[in-house]
């Protein structure tokens, strides 16, 4: 969770730290600093505080601190409480570490090397850092220090370290936690993901596990646990840069809602030949869509909700049995994986550690493994058997939307193919199926378009601290995102239920003017989700139906407010409702006065399990 | 939802109605009325008002009425606001019905048959029961009109009807709601459950769909469309009537709570001979377990979770894929069903609509259904191929608790009796596995008796309005259950998460205070589920561990309560967790002065959809 960087060269480090933190913030906010070496002294300074990087820009500014190499953070908390003194860089000795990822053991590590009376902060980091100190004292050989002390680590991490005794020089080393390496022009850098890099080159390389890294101003070593020299392999960085700046709009969220269209479009025709689903682009043979009898789709939060639409298409078009699955649970549940298990993984950044761990058991049992991921190269792409890339270029508000979308419309690839495939869908029912498809990115375009409607909409919801969505089918899967996505950003406890689940138990908290929405978009489920919809109105609710276009309302006056979304055959209407819910949490947290890209407590990219 | 009851006999009517209606009252509470006729004139008086049935009672104490012959009803509203005009009886010209179902296109029927200027309430009731009289006007015979009524209605149904013209007779029609049967020494009897029943007869049947029952003060005719006449297929009831009374306990729940250890052994111990699993006395083959490719475990709130329990447990013990599926979502969901698929559907009162449905349709796709039922000869039980009757005995509180531990014993049962037939489990290891099992009514013995504990935990969340509950695996399930039992009774709005997917989203809602409950039973999961449960403690979150004896924690200080519970081995803690959880609502809403046993908007038995 937390970013990392370091950057060792010819310019002034801190100006060039600050900026790459910066670009790093989405993976955390708490807090951030930096540490810098190679100025006149020998001396490391360390300049860390709570909150935004904006913060630290100010004190680092204030400070001015000279020197050419050094490392920074952003930090997501896990152990230890939100202070200045848990912020990283931390420092023990000669030591100087920032660190993303958990170390479980962190506790037992304080007995065995008697720390409790040394630590100042609350971090498994310091600990780690002692333990690193311990061992470089004894060694006096860095990299034989953080080799010792990664095997005394029961956790996750990536480290970045300066010592004392080598001002120009950064060290790494990782396990789960991604680390990018690249060389500029007027030196090398180190970061968390390639947003950090982009400045700096367009070739970078994954550190791999079980290595050391070393970068010098002109220099880059790379060395397995036993000493011996690792050639990294460079691959080239094919997002276009621009796409990461917010282009005129106030916020991050909102440009990427808008680039919904452009983001399915590319993802679709990436994938289409001769007006047919063809996925021999992405390198994955026929076969693999034919010979399985278990299919698991893995994923975590809004990724997983992508898997719900794709098992409610296959069971519709194509005849398939399948299991959508949190990634967490997954990995721990005894999952049925064989050489006849096909395990689809869904992730945008790939780094999701959850996720990477189902792929890796699921390889280790010999299932068949697809991810369906945004960032090219990152470790789940890396561990999965093959990849289908969405096409959604660079996602940096915490709040995934296009991301999403694009997961999605890659479902209705996929069901294509498979339905085809075990022949439950004839060519001709195909390509009318994809021609609909196609048609897609219009849809979407024009619900963007819609955004003032929803806009007004959201006045009506800003004040209410519980909310619950009602939904039947696809509708149900819909609400499941659109909920949470209203959560993560406007903090209202916003609850997704399926229609016909509400009398058990939930209907319990629907009091006088309870906010209460209601997606209605599937014939053949209309009757019964509003039936479900004018039950909880009978207990005071005040329900918004967000209902498509074709369907006919009696009384339309009973109801709160009604939205009406255009109408496309039941099965796609998940796209219009996607965006109008999205809309939804977005104009809710904008008019809140919050910050959209970067929702309390939260981080883009989840490397923590 | 609602309950319906009619007598004609001897006696005076309105005592014996007005009785019947409270013990059905846990259908539905939102209004009650009666219609008694028979007296000295042919009128029809109706009684009728908003509330519980202690507010009709003292209504009709006032008024007593005359007359022999009646019918009453305690309504769980659908259509139509909670009103006085709204509540049942309701009279058009000279026919009078009560009405438990949903007539979905009343809409149409206003339209059709002219009603909309005289209609007084906006239920779908009245409606029907305009149609109902039209068609008698046209025919002088109300068994004539009742089936050319009801084949004009959609939706589900069970009527009783008084007409103006036969002041001693009873007529009544369903299709999907219930309506049981009995004779007794002083007149004849009808009602939605066997719980009225009680005090007239030992026997009793269940009307069939397309039949129209005629009830006189000594004689019973069932006859089907064509007017043929039907034999009713008489059952015995074999509850003792004494376990639907509150033995001292202040509410049902709590009572039903501490009857769980001798339910749970009352069902475990059904089903073993010679100390392994035997399910032939429930006249289930062997080859039931063994020759099937896809398993879904279907249910509606509790029931569903107690799936839950199924799935994970089958994975981890038998290697057996398989899916829970809400009961709703699945019927339209186009489940693949085959002669290959088992559906174990599960229900307490046997009447769950949803689930009724779904199993009618495996059924007719040529699954194999085998249904978890605690209300015998149901409609569920009836309408499956296998039932496995769970010997909880009556269940009276809203709020599910005996019912879904037994659920849960079941699937115990099932894993043994899969994994052995399968070879997944020796007769040793089955043995072993069963003598564990055993054990769990001591233990969940134990866990009642810790109630003051939990008593006091229960006060500190007493005045919560949103919390939040965290585990993995097993424990996953658990606060599944756990968190919809805390919102049911003490309308708190509780949110069960996965430990590992709260990081993706739902962590932003979390600030300074916000309750978390945090389960910790697994001991495999233990060291994940607290580091999550650190995670939100960092973020201010006041966190409740509910810890396995077993499992040791650092600073113990640092937790806002931590409750203990007994130690038993992983996949079992799942008992002493319920039984915690169960207390803890139970006590928030005893202490916030609700309604524990009947709380707002819910009915125990849901028979719409």
């Amino acid at each position: 969770m937390c970013g990392i960087i370091g950057y060792t060269g010819t310019r002034q480090a801190a100006g060039l730290l600050i900026k790459g933190l910066a670009s790093l913030e989405y993976r955390g906010y708490d807090s951030a600093g930096v540490a810098i070496a190679g100025g006149d002294s020998k001396d490391i300074n360390i300049y860390k505080c709570v909150g935004k990087v904006a913060n630290l820009r100010e004190k680092v500014e204030n400070a001015a601190p000279k020197g050419t190499c050094g490392i920074g953070h952003t930090r997501w908390a896990t152990h230890g409480g939100v202070t200045d003194v848990n912020a990283h860089p931390h420092r023990v000795g000669k030591v100087t570490v920032t660190h993303n990822g958990i170390i479980e053991n962190f506790k037992e590590l304080i007995k065995a090397y008697n720390l409790a009376d040394k630590l100042v902060s609350g971090t498994d980091t310091e600990v780690a850092c002692a333990v690193i100190n311990n061992f470089y004292n004894e060694t006096e050989n860095i990299e034989e220090a953080l080799v010792k002390a990664v095997d005394e680590f029961k956790g996750t991490y990536s480290f970045t370290v300066l010592v004392e005794d080598e001002p120009g020089a950064i060290y790494a080393v990782r396990n789960v936690s991604p680390v990018v390496v690249a060389k500029g022009e007027d030196g090398c850098v180190l970061a968390s993901d390639i947003t950090a890099l982009t400045p700096f080159s367009k070739e970078y390389f994954v550190l791999p596990e079980e290595t050391v890294l070393k970068l010098t101003k002109d220099e880059i070593t790379v060395k397995d646990f036993n000493g011996n020299e690792v050639e990294p392999e460079y691959c080239e960085i094919d997002w276009d840069v621009n796409a990461a700046s917010k282009n005129g709009y106030p916020f991050f969220m909102e440009k990427e809602i808008a680039e919904q269209p452009k983001a399915i479009k590319d993802t679709i025709e990436a994938r289409i030949t001769d007006d047919i689903v063809d996925f021999s682009k992405d390198g994955i043979p026929e076969e693999v869509f034919k010979n399985f009898q278990r299919l698991y789709f893995i994923g975590c939060g809004t990724a997983m909700h992508s898997g719900l639409v794709g098992k409610s298409l296959l069971q519709q078009f194509a005849g398939a049995y399948s299991n959508v699955e949190i990634a967490s649970e997954f990995i721990y549940d005894n999952p049925v994986l064989d050489e006849n298990t096909l395990v689809i993984a869904i992730s945008q950044s790939g780094e999701t550690i959850d996720t990477l761990e189902a792929v890796k058991m699921a390889k280790k049992m010999k299932a068949t493994t697809i991810s369906i991921i945004n960032v090219r190269e990152s470790s789940i792409a890396k561990a999965s058997d093959y990849v289908i890339y969405t096409n959604a270029g660079p996602e940096i508000a915490v709040a995934s939307t296009k991301a999403y979308s694009v997961q999605v419309a890659v479902m209705y690839l996929l069901t294509v193919q498979i339905a085809m495939i075990n022949g439950k869908m004839t060519l001709e029912e195909g390509k009318a199926f994809i021609k609909k498809l196609r048609k897609i990115p219009d849809v979407v375009e024009e619900a963007v378009k819609n955004r003032e409607t929803i806009h007004n909409i959201s006045r009506k919801i800003i004040e209410a601290k519980d909310l619950f969505m009602l939904g039947r089918g696809l509708d149900y899967s819909a609400i499941l995102e659109g909920s949470l996505k209203l959560k993560e950003i406007s903090y209202i406890h916003s609850e997704a239920y399926s229609s016909g689940e509400i009398k058990h138990g939930t209907i319990a908290l629907i009091t006088q003017d309870t906010p209460v929405i209601a997606v209605v978009t599937q014939n053949k489920l209309a009757s019964k989700e509003l039936s479900n919809a004018i039950e909880v109105r009978s207990r005071g609710a005040k329900v918004i139906l967000f209902v498509k276009d074709g369907i006919k309302l009696e009384n339309e006056e009973e109801w709160y407010e009604v939205v009406r979304l255009r109408d496309v055959s039941d099965e796609f209407m998940i796209f219009p409702v996607t965006v109008a819910l999205q809309l939804l949490a977005y104009y809710t947290s904008l008019d809140k006065g919050l910050d959209v890209d970067k929702p309390r407590n939260l981080a883009k990219v989840v490397t923590v399990e």
